[in-house]
């Protein structure tokens, strides 16, 4: 398995095993980067034990979107200028900000930090889903807008979520699919094709 | 360019950016690493942590090669059974690993700790050669292996080196260049054949 010949000082084993349980990031790479902090950014290095230490110990999930926070309710699901009556749910804090910068979204969010993945055992329990039936239950929220990826997981998360809340009496909606704003249908894949076909409205 | 609309906590923003400065990692996978860090992996987030610190507090550069070790001088340099009237120069830690791994030099080293750069600003002066060049006249080594990479700024490298070196009245040597073992002609690239060809050897 290319094990080291020689034996690397102990601390510089530590740190590239360490960075190897960051995601996308293989023995290689991991070298590559122990190597470029302790040689050339020993600052980067301390910045970034400092930042891991301060974000694990700081943040915490907001109470009522489960986003990450240092209060116990977020800025967003504090701010009074939030329409209650909406609750859209996304994946991840990203998706979140995606759709903020739209500036078309006055609502609140759920962010469920992940998607249903069965195969890595990732089910409605792991991502408690009781907890958001709880907040969309709060009898102020009137419409939950799925805003989960077009991918085959976000789909499956989407469908699971849309039975479980509307079998609460909510109005369940998702956001619709189509053709891109500004493409060439040339180059947009058959299946969207296909969907803003079914979809179509009219004008 | 693609900001965040909502605040991100302080924490985690500063978490992102630390992230942001590995080599490789940009803002889209700086904030995929933070996400799953704080969201699955706050064990592995405080390994790294503590793992830098450990790192930058406890390696330094061991006098006689460069490399990194957690004494004055590394167990490769204070092996007796190594010959030092060999002294093998590699660019980084991992390339030494490698010839290492050969199980066929039994010399010492000398680890750069990178390469000529002129673009970037790496000269020999940041490369410390001086350095180098005050080790290999020991009085002691016969012959300095030079086993930078076959790159363009490996074989500058090589090349500045070697004057330096020989002008020193010491053996230089470079790794041989040839058809790599187990390779068959037909995928081997027309630029290390027309060398393998120049370097032919009696049989
Ligand atoms: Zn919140
Ligand atoms: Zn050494």
């Amino acid at each position: 398995m290319n094990e080291p010949q020689i034996a690397e000082p102990e601390p510089l084993r530590a740190l590239i095993q360490a960075l190897r349980r960051l995601p996308g990031v293989g023995e290689r790479s991991a070298r590559r980067m122990a190597y470029h902090l302790l040689q050339h950014d020993l600052v980067g290095a301390d910045q970034l034990s400092r930042a891991l230490e301060h974000a694990t110990t700081a943040l915490q999930h907001c109470q009522r979107c489960n986003g990450f926070t240092v209060q116990t309710i977020c800025e967003t699901c504090a701010n009074p200028r939030r329409d209650p009556a909406l609750l859209c749910v996304v994946e991840t804090p990203a998706d979140q900000n995606m759709i903020e910068a739209t500036h078309g979204y006055r609502g609140l969010y759920y962010v469920l930090m992940g998607r249903l993945t069965p195969l890595e055992g990732i089910g409605p329990d792991a991502l408690q889903f009781d907890r958001l039936l709880e907040r969309a239950g709060d009898g102020q929220v009137q419409e939950v807008i799925l805003a989960t990826n077009f991918t085959a997981e976000g789909e499956t998360t989407a469908h699971h979520l849309a039975e479980m809340l509307s079998s609460q009496g909510l109005k369940v909606t998702r956001l619709a699919r189509g053709v891109p704003a500004g493409s060439e249908l040339e180059y947009v894949d058959p299946s969207t094709i296909a969907w803003a076909l079914m979809e179509r409205r009219a004008t």
